[in-house]
């Protein structure tokens, strides 16, 4: 069966809103652009992401996660500011229509935006090598923003969560490694989980943010220039997944290649921030007082003066050298 | 010589800013996020287009063309909204880094902007097939929108500029055309003048407003379904270019077919607005006062009653039969 562009459209992504909340939604898919309310005292938030076939996923990747994935990093980088998700655009080359693809794509794209209570509200469908661009906008409030360039000399460095999963994830794919838990890593590869609960959070505590798309050295130096500061890691704090460990033990992984994972390795949409000490001590009454969720969060260094934005790592209170980069697409 | 990517974006994309007006962007390229501010009493325009290599534009086009083009085409649905140009952002995916490629490419794209007052506030740069994405963001006063669902009986149906010359110029270049003015319909598919101007003093004045992108009966029909009406057109009042006129009167292209093309040719991206004719002399007034530089106006036809949205056509009063489709991707 074949569908016209527009047919397609209104089938696959028009009317999966109707589950979504509509609230600051003047006029959505179906105009010349959509319209949008923004509410006194919020500003604007806005960034983009393309995720291109052989590039970003595999070919044959599962049509349900690459549409959860597809939105989860656009969501992350408003994780990132602290802003909250609101609205998405969604631009999609597809080489043919396969209603079944569709479907499941669809599907993965608005389980996680209903997770997040944002609403599509337009895009562009064409006809060409698979790729999606996704556009996400949240609001947050004037003056709040988490920017990368506010991290001072005595900050405590923090990350959420575990790193290192989804390079493992990938390096399964691409090397042929023999891994216990083997789906574990695939998941945390393809069905990322975007901080917007903790991003909201740290608003008002963290004084430089970012989230970890390309590796968590590479990441943290993009908040060091703009900070002109450098950093200290202390390598044996990375937060490692049950997992991991275990992969560690059973010799499956070495630890140093397993710490080179979560340093360098990309895909962990992770939460890498910066913060005070006496802010940190705020955040980690408010998280055990049982107010907010958040009890994931590693100190795992300290900014330190100096205006080259060099991360000196540590393990164990010994230097260690190791020249490590992130993912660069054209490098 | 070879560039990692956060090199480039910002040779050719990051500093080209500086030209343009910053106004309202709080946070511009260089964070997860830009954060925008949009004034009390106004609301946002989204809009989301692709252009991909061998279904937009041939492989070969002047990259001056293309960045140009890739701009315009978003710039007009915010011109049929009567929506301000603001901000924009840009996905490009490109095979390899080509510099003299890219310098055309944002060249063209900045000329465009800057002609609009448009700055470019983020957007993502990865390696694949050739495509570009663009989602460019307005402002329009509350409640003030352009939409499709105005449209009464008795409204003018009316169009700006000359139509079928994009079409024309497609058509020269997959087929053997041989023309008089050749040059003129290439410049017309790949230098777009977006109306910004017109939609935004249309804002007060029309009752739906479309951009022509599909070609003007598909386009036509999306008010007309959106406005639960019908339309009649004259087809002796289409406008058409001097340069048309010429390849009709030397016989290059007959009138029916140049008709043709100005009814279903895409690429046109002139705007389609019903307007009461009360409203439309309050318009003319306002042109013929020299306030406004709007002067390119034609009335082609007028909107009927009849829920099905058709179009019928007309030549001299006689009723003609045509079954006329635009462009659809994947029909």
């Amino acid at each position: 069966m074949s569908l016209g562009e527009f047919d397609l459209i209104k089938q696959y992504f028009n009317k999966k809103n109707s589950d979504v909340e509509k609230a600051l939604v003047a006029i959505g898919i179906g105009d010349d652009c959509a319209i949008l309310d923004i509410p006194n005292g919020y500003q604007l938030a806005v960034t983009t992401d393309s995720l291109v076939s052989g590039v970003h996923f595999f070919e044959d990747v599962d049509p349900y996660r690459l549409g959860y994935k597809s939105l989860a990093v656009n969501l992350s980088d408003l994780a990132a500011m602290g802003a909250e998700p609101k609205w998405v655009s969604l631009a999609i080359t597809l080489p043919d229509v396969n209603e079944q693809w569709l479907s499941e794509f669809s599907r993965g794209f608005f389980d996680l935006a209903k997770q997040h209570q944002v609403t599509l509200v337009g895009g562009d469908t064409t006809k060409g090598p698979l790729s999606i661009t996704v556009s996400a906008k949240g609001l947050v409030k004037r003056g709040c923003a988490l920017l990368r360039n506010g991290a001072k000399p005595g900050d405590l460095i923090c990350v959420s969560g575990t790193l290192g999963d989804g390079a493992v994830g990938l390096a399964q794919q691409l090397e042929s490694l023999s891994l216990i838990n083997a789906v574990h890593f695939t998941d945390a590869l393809e069905i990322t989980e975007p901080r917007n609960q903790l991003g909201c959070l740290l608003v008002d505590h963290a004084s430089a943010c970012i989230d970890i798309s390309d590796g968590l050295i590479q990441d943290l130096q993009h908040i060091l220039s703009a900070s002109q500061c450098s950093a200290k890691i202390n390598t044996e704090k990375l937060p490692l997944s049950t997992q991991l460990r275990h992969e560690i033990d059973s010799h499956c992984i070495s630890l140093a290649q397993a710490q080179r994972y979560a340093l360098t390795g990309g895909d962990d949409y992770e939460l890498l921030f910066s913060i005070d000490p006496q802010q940190y001590s705020s955040l980690c009454t408010l998280t055990n007082s049982g107010q907010n969720m958040i009890t994931d969060i590693t100190v795992i260094g300290e900014v330190m003066s100096g205006k080259c934005a060099s991360v000196h790592l540590f393990e164990n209170n010994q230097r260690i050298d190791a020249t490590l980069g992130g993912w660069d697409h054209f490098k």
